[in-house]
């Protein structure tokens, strides 16, 4: 499926949001791409975002792959809309022991009321990558005016 | 339904556990009630913890629950084994735009493959609490003796 | 939460769905209650519905989930608009062998763009109230005028 | 990833399997392939499927995922054990209008206590698949020795 962003800016407005949202920088993470309905985010695994077996947290990847699913779908908002998140569902089938984690979020069906997406979390294993969650989110866009 | 721990050490087990996952403190997350089959979590508003409209992120919203839920599980498990997220899904209901949020995880089923867990996120507004999002859980119990 | 109808005829216009809907009368599915925002559907163990093991199909559950979910949002839309289902997520606790389940959906919180409901089936067994699966539902509505 | 049968016999007991289920038969769904990981399943267009506009009902889509979802885990099984639907989440994407209704469900990450499933749902139209709904579930294995 071609997605069309609907603000020639789209790649600016979601990299300025992303860097307004402080917890990203709490966690270590950077919006590696944007493009039209896909944005890929990326973390280092670092000791503060450790469970008590020193994997990176569970919750730390639905974040990663929230915020990747989410800046997908304001990749193709009009311009003075933002994104809420409705609802996120994640799987998590693999422990997150790798160096870095790619999140990737895609727009699998757009909406004016409600926007579908879909991410994959993925750690980077020297040159193998290792499915470590899969999550199924729902987006919808509000006038902040 | 009442809910025994097999472990009567679960309270200072959940504890210990919870003390050792680095991402609770960067989080600024702490335990503060313990019971079989029920867990208490907390975080206050805190500016390392927002999103681009100075809410707390909904992501850290999924992170808190799920601790509570998953510790709501390791309440109700024998000496020795841990728990995993399966799975979670998250609803999310309004802005956490207030000054405190707690985290509640149950264990609605206990059983030995999979454990059903559900947990509420209320943000303290005054005397009021708002509920901000739901979650449900599955957890695992697996043995890393 | 007190849920207030924004539609008088909400009862009628629930049953009359409901009575529209041919999927319900081939499961065998009645409309035993309608409040505002709480529905309450019923079936009874039959041969037409079965799994393998000759329980009840998980998947009827969530059939009777999803619409105990959809009508309870029906319950409290304006005059003229239809229920749609966004997703739901089912989780399945018990198997259903009993001779009659009990389908409740609830709305959660009620909304101009989602509606999050949650529903349970409950198995009847003598005077017990089996929990067999709980659901939560986003619904949106939608004027097909 | 490459998927291997642990039972050389799995696609005559996934079919066995399916042809118990008197609720597909219900329904009017065929099993149509299966392989190692994989399984589709089919349903056409009938009156006794439909909700109140006449489209087939969003369980019913959830219901073919689900046993999809279900068979692709029951293939990867050893002789002797038999499926159980952990929990499942579906998206509803578009109106199910179509002839025929097209259920696919994969393994993503077998396991032994619990197998991660995806399924879709597409409608045929003429030549075109239309992406009606979309599942993921988690499966589990029981020994009904």
């Amino acid at each position: 499926m071609e997605l069309h962003p609907r603000d020639p800016d789209f790649a600016q407005r979601a990299r300025a949001s992303f860097a307004a949202q402080t917890v990203m920088q709490t966690l270590g993470m950077s919006m590696d791409h944007v493009e039209p309905g896909k944005v890929v985010i990326s973390a280092r695994r670092h000791e503060r975002l450790f469970q008590q077996q020193k994997f990176i947290h569970g919750g730390v990847l639905a974040i990663g792959l929230d915020s990747a699913c989410g800046y997908s779908a304001l990749s193709l908002a009009e311009r003075g809309l933002e994104v809420m998140t409705v609802e996120f569902k994640t799987n998590f089938i693999a422990p997150a022991g790798q160096d870095k984690v790619i999140f990737t979020g895609r727009v699998i069906k757009p909406g004016r009321r409600v926007i579908f997406t879909e991410g994959t979390a993925h750690g980077l294993h020297g040159d193998d990558m290792i499915l470590l969650a899969t999550m199924t989110a729902t987006m919808t866009y509000v006038d902040l005016g």
